[in-house]
């Protein structure tokens, strides 16, 4: 399993048009990408132009499929656009907690 | 509910101590810690010395109850001597996709 936490720091004057179209993406990439567990969009609550996608993709193979589907390579470049600088995007691996 | 991402620069030196002190408090906080969701460690694929614990909350009740829990107070002290620089954590809402 693979985690991501992809955070962008948007315009104040485009965080309307980010949510937006981030929610078409979400949306999309739910319907139609397999090996999706989860990828969903968060807003800070202290700073409401922080935009976060939380993602969880059973493989590196399914993240892969997801990067090069047509509405990831369509909407991701416009997402960019709405940013003051780019976006700080973390991959993870799972620790197991003591038990 | 409330998504919590606490990132954490840890000292090299000190990744496997910050590694199983953090197992313990995910561990304490789901045996104990009424209203949570989520809490669960990550580590960075490409950096070992970020470790990042993604959280979900049902409310600010439930997260400030964990924040006063003897096990909260006991160990993220010391978790923040194994860091090189104070963590980066954002507090966010769920935005809901479009349909």
């Amino acid at each position: 399993m693979i985690q991501i936490v992809a955070k962008h720091f948007v315009k104040p004057e485009h965080v309307e048009s980010y949510l937006k179209l981030a929610g078409k993406l979400v949306a999309k990439t739910r319907q139609l990408d397999a090996g999706c567990i989860q990828y969903a969009l968060f807003q800070d609550l202290k700073d409401s132009s922080i935009l976060t996608i939380i993602e969880q993709w059973e493989s590196q193979d399914a993240l892969d499929q997801h990067m090069a589907a047509a509405h990831f390579k369509e909407m991701v470049p416009k997402l960019g656009e709405f940013c003051e600088k780019p976006g700080e995007i973390n991959l993870y691996r799972p620790v197991e907690a003591e038990q």
